[in-house]
């Protein structure tokens, strides 16, 4: 990964010198378990392990020789034989084969990572609660296809994000516990030598691991292709995020926005932008992250007993995909710590919904009513979209105009920019009132006439004529009402 | 392809009798060719082509000999030597292996629907054209990171979508090309019995077709793969322009809409609902084909002469590729076609940006002025930012704390969003006055201190002293100016 | 999916009819749950209930009323209403929005779906089991990169078969699991009108699910991307099987072939082919998998209280998926429990490797013996490396000459390959008895020298003098030494 | 990427210093545009022109400032800025956006490795022909399905392999085309301040580029996704060749092999190996590509005017790509160069196909006689293939027990062993004799009964009687005769 979006602790498990170590640890744990085994001398297997840990391997040497013998496995023994005395050498890396060494080693490098993701995992969880809990009152106007539909609280759409992650990080645990099992049998995986079903287990336990019995020269890859599964499937939902975060940022009314730094430069050109900037950047590690996945699950297509296709997959995408799942917990946590949130805006939007926020509870409400009159359901849906579409209808002459105002010169639209500056303030009304005082009047977008509005109108005064009713209609529209269940919602995150 | 989607025009070249059809041509191009060679008798071709062309195959024989024998190409010849007379017999399907006919059949069926593309692409891009040239000078707020940035006409917009087009179809194009090569050469393809250079190259010439030389028992499925890329780089920018109208759909100030049906419903629950639905569908449409061409660009590793693991893939995705790509050419074409277009929201959106929409030609303007004085061009940009910034703070108490009002209650949320409903409209400035006035004020989001801004302040006193700069600042701000080069890219699309 | 490759059990969850038949249940499921809740009479309910039940929906019907209004589950609503008496009616689907009524039902066919993988993978793993136990004795040259390498039981081999499957087949039953929560929960997920928590709850469980809190208007789709990656996790060690077949029924020496059918063709073309046409298809139907996939896993992508681009993908990809998966699952197993299995090759193939099958443990031999003289390892390596290169050496004149025998024409290959068919057989010899006769001579690939080749020679006279070491050498050779500790796999997978 | 795989040319074009050095270009480019119209002076650019060239940036202070600013781009304007007189300053990226300045950069990278890439392949294609020429009568079984098919020249398989590069290298070529197309055009592409039409096309044209008009911010990343698509579409026959070097490396009777150098070492465990780890290799870095692409082509889906997703994916992924390429080119060159040749492997596994290399040409050859006596053509199918069945099956008692000696212990396998090493050399017949001798029998495998097998010899007793008919038939399997067309295909590719 170029260092630009590289984690300084993925960076660290991958060096050569930590590889080296990890090499270091299974042959010293295979020799151990020969030692229990009765097969080597203790006093040999300690002088082994003070000669490689009181030398650390050095790099130069092991390049060169893994340039000339091109197999860094035996280039590594090469280089470390240097350091044990000629009568111990044959008891180092006796009767294994290459992957032997390398696939416990690469389960520890794997674990090791995992870690740092449970980790950030961990501190965006936090963030993310906390949030939820300081916004758990704040009501916005949720959407669904980008358009306005009903309230939620901020808080409560956070809850839906956690409701994501808390399905896709079960995935990742349970891939995480399949990755401590490997193998230590040998070159087709059915022992050989001085390897032994009871030195690979000893050995691997020694680790931290344990057998996976009926591998081949290496681990099935069904293994880390899980994990690598599990990655995106914890990156995915992060994508969604960001993504939510970039549509309330948009400007016109924006409800949220990126944190931004005093002396921050939102664009080289336009100095009034702030840009969605991290946001999106985590839409492109994303991307990033499903292709080097993709690549990582090929890894299950190997021949028979083994080839080689993974090796170099395995090297460069294993490292990325935790850079780049780190970059995107690190970077979104920050974006929802400090998240600009703009509650005016969210009142604004919802009072600019002119009250259409709550056409789910109103057709409901005059559904129970007409029901009690003897009238179709039906006709409540129709009265409510009747007066939806009618709310927004450009109102007074010059909005009319302007609805069609498709100019024919640059300076029309020029004169047609200055009638919108001077224009009187646009009269509003909603959806609330307009159906309390039977105002329904036909709108050209939908079939209904001036009978059918006349005669709705007509009901609607009837049912309306009632001063229960008439509060009762107006608490359908107050945010008590429509988010009084929220509250078990809450409580299912112990959010309360 | 599910009904649900399905092109009927794709359908009818993917039938069991459009197939077996075209297996009748390419056997019957083969004898022909044979016949101007002198081995095959005219008559006997004759006899051969009615017998064939005035028996359709019979599928259900067909079918269910190929469930007895699992192989359909040969299944095919059973059924159709049932017409031939058997002392002609021999001559159909002489000496030829299954691919010899395949082929051939598959490159026309594939040139076909390529046809389809074609000419579904054409009305799409009449209608774009159209768009374009009808929207020339309707000005929008053009979004750049989903932040208003800075002004161009829909027209231009709609170049922009042409622009990608424009470089997707000739790829498409130049991979129906290739698709013209196809072979007859036999089992690995270096020709054997009665096949040859010569036979091969006139029975594809009959067939529209010429040799590709060099093919082992198939075409090279370089050239299918690459039709493939072309279809999903054609639909990719398809995709993104259905994005862009979702986007410039949102509720809140829409400047565009998804046609809406007198009837139609947008949503069961909540009647003021007009959703994207078709626009998004067309990003469903666009995932599946995504999947469609990998495996399809998988077919080119194949096993040395060939395997078989291509055709399965070819059977299913390919006429599934063209369903999807002409759905989505129709349903977008459709919604572009009959685009609900608000240019009362545009105006408004320009207004509400409060003159931020020129702080590009702005901030230019302003650093030449400085330059003038001496002054960094720097000064400018933090003017015109610390301007933007401060014509979006709250203005009024109640905004000012509505500003932060995030409440401990839901009835203390109803409290506010009443103070929102009852609030006098807020007062607004905008950059341009702002500016012009010299009326900077710190905000707090910037580090620009109290001794800043008066410094500003009296060097835009001292640029605005003189008349004609004023005039050329207000003009800096008019859409005549801001838009005065795009009348060069209307040119090169022919669309002034 | 076409009919080729369908399933009909498949076809018969995603039929129209059983497709309405689900949304009946749930419909059912919310009013019975309300009558517990004491707010609509039992006798209500089972009116509805027995007019649902009792008439099955006008598919015809419903398709028209489709078209007509664009909103399936809609047109639902008003196919089934037309069976309840007007009084009623109000109560079906009493404030629900669609994917109240979708998203259980969509739970429910994903489990009828999973259910047959379930039972065809058991199915598959009974067939791997049987044939692993009857070749638990039976010896073949596994390889690792395509090249011989040591000895094991093709039932090892199967065992190494099934290692994969058992680490794929727990993230598939993970991702069941998760499968079972879904939500009735209103527009946006928190309830309004009618719905509840507890209705939600209640309703659920009679359809044998749980309530995912937290849900948005849809259940997150990281539950369905968590079950579509394992489908494809659970495929691709498949696809590596059915690989393995392939390269081992290569002619010249078939260790296994695909059964055959008495009547079946292998070629139209060529007569004697028998093509391992089943375990090519599998990689192709993989192939789809992988593109059906990333599509449906792309769902999560989705704006903030859903959007629709999910919908057409799951139309069209789940059936998919479990048509390819199941047809992987019965197509393989079938070839398996079927295989023609050639003992008399793998014999042949063992001995035709020349005893370089035993290099491993030849060589761990040898740094022993060696190593009680003082000898580096490496020697060892060198000894084997120089045997087992020298035993494939060309022998004899005829076949020194032909092994750079490039032919520069057409009739000199005819005249080379006359003389192969004329050679006397070669005379061969292997790696056991070249070492053991110390009869190292020095090879052009290696750079092992005459002085070299002596010196070892010399080393290996002084180890074999002993005759015990000999009988010990010629043992290292044997099957039964090679494979003594298959047993412990053996014993891990319950199959001694 | 990592050192292992990377390409010293690639890292060059990705230097810090390199890309600086770009921008510096297009910088210069623009302000000489502005000369040429007269609005700036020459001796300014001048001025500017060296202080720029003669002080190359001070990268450590420019990742500092970057760090700081988060904005590259700007960082180096304030890096160059410092070399520049204060009253030349403004002239430098006057009234520019970022990407006005990135994107040609970008393009000028790309095309930069793209002539890598070109002159890769030439080398390649170079290597691939001297390699066809050389093995122009060299011939070999072909396979189809892994199975011994027909007979071909080894330098007509690797013509095969030249004729999928060159379905895909135009592809390329087309793609590298429209690289040469960008943009200096503004925040949304339709200028503003100092840029117009004009100075966007003289600027380009100094950097040997062209305009592309209708762009937002950015290019459409159409162009880059074209050319993302064509790069895979160049390494996926790489990789079908280098598939089909692996399996025709296998062990057994290796046809080709992959160089082994005097001093490597397949196996640390395994002295005798030889492995094909380079064209394993190629199938990984392959995987890599795929993934990369996808992302690549992502870049497409950008939000209106832009939105910067694509950046980070750019960063990494496009000097990825052209390192993996460049590598698979090399590597595979390499191999195919020095690839290990056995013409006596190829033909002694022409020999031990006994004959079923001709069924084609001798079903062909039967057919006609058959015809000639008024039999259908299916009798020569039949009879072929029941002689190519015949001559597999085994011969001999030994033979024919151990065709189903499936032991039941080790030791038993043990026993095997030793009957295969000790049997007698089995007898072989071979199709062209017998079917000459009409001494066709029934096999278990196929219908054929004894009556059929009887009728069968007799046809072919009479058939063969005649002299000329016994000659033609020997001929039919000769090499002469079976590759007697493959001069034509030679002379197609400018072989001969």
């Amino acid at each position: 990964m170029i260092p630009r979006y590289s984690n300084a602790k993925v960076d660290a498990v991958w060096t050569h010198e930590a590889k080296l170590r990890r090499w270091d640890k299974v042959e010293l744990a295979v020799i151990e378990a020969r030692v229990e085994q009765g097969a080597v001398p203790q006093s040999s297997s300690n002088e082994i392990r003070n000669a490689l840990l009181s030398n650390a391997a050095d790099i130069t040497w092991w390049i060169e020789r893994d340039l000339e013998i091109r197999h860094d496995l035996n280039a590594y023994i090469d280089e470390r034989r240097r350091y044990i005395s000629p009568s111990l050498q044959h008891l180092f890396h006796q009767d294994m084969t290459s992957y032997d060494t390398e696939e416990p080693a690469t389960a520890l490098a794997l674990i090791e990572c995992c870690t740092l993701v449970e980790n950030a995992y961990e501190i965006f969880i936090d963030i993310l609660r906390t949030s939820a809990r300081k916004y758990r009152y704040l009501p916005f106007l949720e959407r669904t296809h980008g358009q306005g539909a009903k309230l939620r609280s901020l808080g409560g759409r956070m809850i839906t994000w956690m409701a994501e992650l808390d399905e896709a990080y079960p995935a990742f645990e349970e891939a995480l516990k399949s990755l401590r099992r490997s193998r230590i049998s040998g070159a087709i995986g059915n022992y050989g030598g001085k390897l032994s079903p009871q030195i690979e287990k000893r050995a691997l336990e020694i680790l931290g691991l344990s057998p996976l019995k009926g591998s081949t020269q290496i681990v099935t890859r069904v293994i880390q292709a899980r994990l690598a599964q599990a990655i995106q499937l914890l990156a995915e939902p992060l994508g969604k995020i960001a993504n939510d975060i970039r549509l309330g940022a948009r400007s016109g009314c924006p409800i949220v926005q990126e944190p931004f730094g005093k002396r921050q430069k939102g664009s080289s050109a336009m100095p009034h932008k702030k840009n969605t900037i991290r946001t999106e950047q985590v839409e492109g590690l994303l991307r990033m992250i499903r292709g080097d996945v993709s690549a990582l699950v090929a890894a299950i297509q190997t021949w028979e007993g083994r080839s080689i296709e993974q090796s170099s997959v395995e090297r460069v995408n294993w490292p990325d995909v935790f850079h780049l799942v780190l970059r995107i917990l690190n970077e979104l946590g920050g974006v929802i710590d400090k998240l600009a949130v703009y509650p005016d805006n969210m009142y604004r939007e919802i009072r600019d919904s002119r009250g259409t926020y709550a056409t789910d509870e109103a057709k409901n409400f005059l559904a129970e009513k007409l029901a009690e009159k003897g009238k179709d359901a039906e006709i409540a849906y129709r009265i409510v979209q009747l007066a939806s579409f009618g709310v927004f209808e450009p109102k007074g002459h010059v909005w009319r105009e302007l609805r069609t105002a498709v100019p024919d010169s640059l300076s029309l639209a020029d004169d047609y920019l200055e009638m919108v500056e001077s224009a009187p303030p646009e009269e509003v009304n909603n959806v609330r009132d307009l159906i309390l005082e039977g105002g329904l009047v036909p709108v050209e977008a939908l079939e209904a006439s001036q009978e059918d509005a006349d005669e709705w109108n007509r009901l609607l005064q009837d049912i309306f004529s009632v001063e229960d009713t008439r509060a009762k209609w107006h608490e359908t529209f107050s945010i008590g009402y429509l988010l009084r269940s929220e509250d078990d919602i809450f409580r299912e995150y112990h959010l309360t």
